[in-house]
C-alpha cells in the first residue's frame, strides 16, 4: 500500500458578522466578497452570521402583537428564522464569487444547548458536519444565536448570542482565534461618542474586556468574552466595513508588558437606584430584600449598604431602567415586613468605571479617581469595586463629564504605550 | 394488573391555512380563535400553515437581489423560514386562548422528502412526534411546504406545497379528510370573477378537480388532489374567513349520483401558442421538437399537429407566458435542422375547458361545446381532450365570453341537481 497523500492542516478561520454588517443585500454582498477573497487565498472559513439588521426586532414585534407572554419554545423558533435567512443569503452571495459555500442552521452545525429557551447555554458542539463540508472545500456559513435541544427543538442563546456562537465554534474547531466583525473597528479606551479623544486599543485582557462590557461598553457581550477566557481563545474585534484598521485583540494578559495602568473607562447610562430607608440592621435582611427580586427575574447590579447608625441602615442598589418600576413595587410591598421607613426610586443615575488589570497590584487608583471627580465638582452617590475595576455612580447629568474627566486623569487621551493607537 | 384505562380514539382533524388566511397578525388571531374553539370542543387538531401573506415573495426577491441562480439547497433553507415564522406565531396565538399548542418544523413533524430541492417529493412521514404531542393534549401546528432530506437539509415542495403537506399528513395520521381553509369558500362551476352566476359545488370528484386545477382553476394545486386520489382521502375546500359556508368536498366519485353532465368550466389566461410552420412530416419529428424544450425545463401543455398536406405539417403547442420567449427562441434555433419554414409566437391565447366525469359515458359534449362557441362567434384555434375534459384554445379577448357561454350552455347557471348550491 502506498502512503496517503499529506493532508493539509490549514487551521480554520472562524469569523462572525453582526446584524449591521449584514443589514442589507448590499452589505451581505460586501461581506461575501471579503470571505470569498480569503477563501480564494486558501483559508478554510467558518462564518457565523446574525440576522439582517432589524429582523430580530421585527420578529419580536410580531410576537408582541399576538401575546405579551410567548412560550419560550415557540419564541425561539420564531427568532431562529432570522439567522436562517441571513445564512442562506450569505452562502448564495459567496457562491456568486465561484467560491463553494454552504449554509447550516445551528442544528445542522451540531450546536447543542440545554433547554433554557431564550437564554440557552451551549452544552456541546458536534463538528462532524462542519468538518465534512470544510473537507469538501466549502465555506461554511452558520446561523448564529441558535442551537438545538437534545429533543430537536430550537433554542436561542440570548443577548450576545451570535458572538457566543462564534467563540464556542472557534474553540470546538481549534481555531487560533475568533474574529468578530462588527460596526465598530475595535475596543476603545472609552466610547468615542462620549470622548472624541478615545483611542483604539491594540489588545486588551479578557478580564479587562469583561469589566468594560459588564459596565456598559457595548462592543461585545460579556458572555462571549467569558468563553474566550475559559478556552484561552483570543478574540479579534474589528470592522466589517473597513479593512485598513487592525481592530483589537482580546487575549490573555501578557504580564511582560507594562500594564500597570487604567486601560479603559466605561459609562453606563441605563441605571436606576432604589434606596430602602432605615432598615433594621439584623441578620438575614439582605436575603429578605434580594430574594423576591431574584425570583421576579430582576437583575440587581451594584449593592451598597451604609454603616449602621442606631441599628438602622440604608440599603441602595442599582437596576436597569426597564426593571426599575417592578423592583420599586416589590420593595415597597415588602417595606412593612422589613420594618423600613421608605423606599425611594431614583431613575437619573449613571455608572462610570475605570478598568485595568494593573489596578490589582497598584495603589492610589481610587484616590486619584475620586480626586479627579471632586475637582470637576461631580458628586459620587455610590461606590463599588472589583479587583480590576472601580465604579462610581453619579447623577446622569454628570455621566459624560465624569467619563471625560477620568479619560484625561488616567492619561488615556494620549498614546503613551505600545499596544495602543490613535483613532483609526 | 389492572387493565389500562380505555384510550380515546378521537380521530385527528388535519387543517391547512394558506398565506392569505394568515396574512397578518389579525388574521392569525382569527384562525387561532377558530382552532381553539374546535380544540376546546374536544377535537384533536393538526394545522398546517403557509407563510404569512407575501412573505415567500419577499424572500424570493431578497435572493433575487443576490443571484439569478441560487443553489437549491440554500434557496429551500431561505424559503422554509417563512412557514417556521407563521407556525410559531400561530401556536402563540392559540395559547392565548388557554389551549395548549406546539409549533413543529417539517423536520420536527417527520416530513421526509427526496433531495430534489425546490420541488421535493414527500417520501415518508414519521408521525411519532406529532402523535406524542397530540397525546399530551397539544394542538399541533406544522410548517407547511417544507420537509427534510435524510441528510437533514431543508427541502420545499414547490407550488401547492402546503396543500400537499396537509393531504400527506392527513393520510399519514389516518384522518378522515383534509380540510383546506383558504380565501375562497369552495370550488365553483367556474371562477365567479368570470361568471357571476357561477355556483359553488357541494362536492366534486378527484378527477374532475384535477382537470379543473390543471386547466387554470386556482383553488387547489393538482398535486395535492392527486395525493387525495391516491389515498382516497377526501379534501374539504372551505373559507377561513367565513364559517357559515360549508365549502366543497373533493372525493371519490359516487356513481349512484346523477353525474352525467358537465361539472365545471375552467379558464386559463396564461397561455402562449407557438406554431412551427411547414415541418416535414417524418418519424421522430416530435421528439426533435420537444426534447430540447424538456431539457430546458419548459412545461409544454396542449400539443396539436394538424393533418399533413404534401408531407408538410404545422405543429402548435401552448406554454405559460413566462416560458414563451425561451420556448420560441429554442424552436427558432432548431427550425433549420427541422426543415421548418417559420416559428410563430402568439402570446394572446386563452384556454377554456369543460370538465365532468359524466363525459366519458355521454356523447355530444364536444358538438354542443363547439356549437355554443360558434353561435357566439368565438373562433377556436386549437382543440384537445382527455376522457373527462374538452379544451378549446381561443383568442384571449374571447376567453371570458367563452367561459360564460359554456357556463350557460351546460346549464351551470341554475341549481338543478342536489349536491350544488347557489352562491354562498
Amino acid at each position: 500500500m502506498s502512503a496517503p497523500a499529506p493532508v493539509s492542516v490549514q487551521p480554520v478561520s472562524v469569523q462572525k458578522y453582526g446584524g449591521t454588517s449584514v443589514g442589507s443585500t448590499e452589505r451581505l454582498q460586501h461581506v461575501a466578497g471579503r470571505i470569498a477573497a480569503r477563501a480564494a487565498g486558501g483559508d478554510r472559513i467558518v462564518a457565523v452570521v446574525s440576522a439582517m439588521g432589524k429582523t430580530t426586532d421585527s420578529l419580536v414585534a410580531l410576537a408582541g402583537e399576538i401575546t405579551a407572554t410567548p412560550a419560550g419554545r415557540e419564541y425561539d423558533m420564531l427568532l431562529a428564522s432570522g439567522e436562517i435567512v441571513s445564512a442562506a443569503l450569505l452562502a448564495m452571495a459567496i457562491e456568486e464569487h465561484d467560491v463553494p459555500a454552504i449554509a447550516l442552521t445551528g442544528q445542522q452545525a451540531g450546536v447543542f444547548t440545554d433547554d433554557t429557551h431564550t437564554r440557552a447555554r451551549i452544552t456541546r458542539i458536534e463538528t462532524d458536519r462542519i468538518l465534512t463540508e470544510l473537507g469538501r472545500g466549502q465555506v461554511v456559513i452558520i446561523a448564529g444565536f441558535q442551537g438545538i435541544t437534545p429533543g430537536s427543538d430550537f433554542t436561542t442563546l440570548g443577548r450576545g448570542g451570535s458572538d457566543t456562537s462564534a467563540v464556542a465554534l472557534a474553540a470546538a474547531l481549534h481555531a487560533v482565534r475568533a474574529e468578530i466583525y462588527t460596526d465598530v473597528d475595535g475596543v476603545y479606551t472609552t466610547d468615542p461618542r462620549i470622548e472624541p479623544r478615545a483611542r483604539r486599543l491594540h489588545d486588551i485582557a479578557y478580564e479587562e474586556m469583561l469589566e468594560l462590557a459588564s459596565q456598559g461598553a457595548g462592543v461585545m457581550h460579556p458572555r462571549a468574552v467569558e468563553l474566550g477566557l475559559l478556552y484561552d481563545l483570543p478574540i479579534l474585534v474589528a470592522s466589517s466595513f473597513r479593512e485598513d484598521v487592525p481592530g483589537t485583540l482580546i487575549r490573555k494578559q501578557v504580564q511582560m508588558e507594562p500594564s500597570n495602568r487604567v486601560r479603559g473607562i466605561a459609562l453606563d447610562r441605563d441605571v436606576a437606584l432604589i434606596t430602602i430607608r432605615a432598615v433594621p440592621d439584623r441578620p438575614g435582611i439582605a436575603s429578605q430584600v434580594f430574594g423576591p427580586l431574584a425570583e421576579a427575574g430582576i437583575n440587581v447590579d451594584t449593592i451598597v449598604q451604609n454603616a449602621s447608625a442606631e441599628r438602622l441602615t440604608d440599603m441602595t442598589f442599582s437596576v436597569a431602567h426597564d426593571q426599575a418600576a417592578a423592583a420599586h413595587a416589590l420593595c415597597r410591598d415588602g417595606a412593612d415586613d422589613l420594618g423600613a421607613s421608605d423606599v425611594i426610586l431614583d431613575e437619573h443615575a449613571a455608572k462610570v468605571s475605570i478598568v485595568g488589570t494593573g489596578m490589582q497590584s497598584g495603589v492610589g487608583y481610587a484616590a486619584k479617581m475620586f480626586r479627579a471627580l471632586a475637582e470637576a465638582a461631580i458628586n459620587i452617590e455610590l461606590i463599588s469595586t472589583s479587583e480590576i475595576r472601580i465604579t462610581a455612580i453619579v447623577h446622569e447629568d454628570d455621566g459624560q463629564a465624569a467619563a471625560q474627566v477620568l479619560h484625561a486623569a488616567f492619561e488615556l487621551d494620549e498614546p503613551v504605550l505600545a499596544g495602543e493607537a490613535a483613532p483609526g
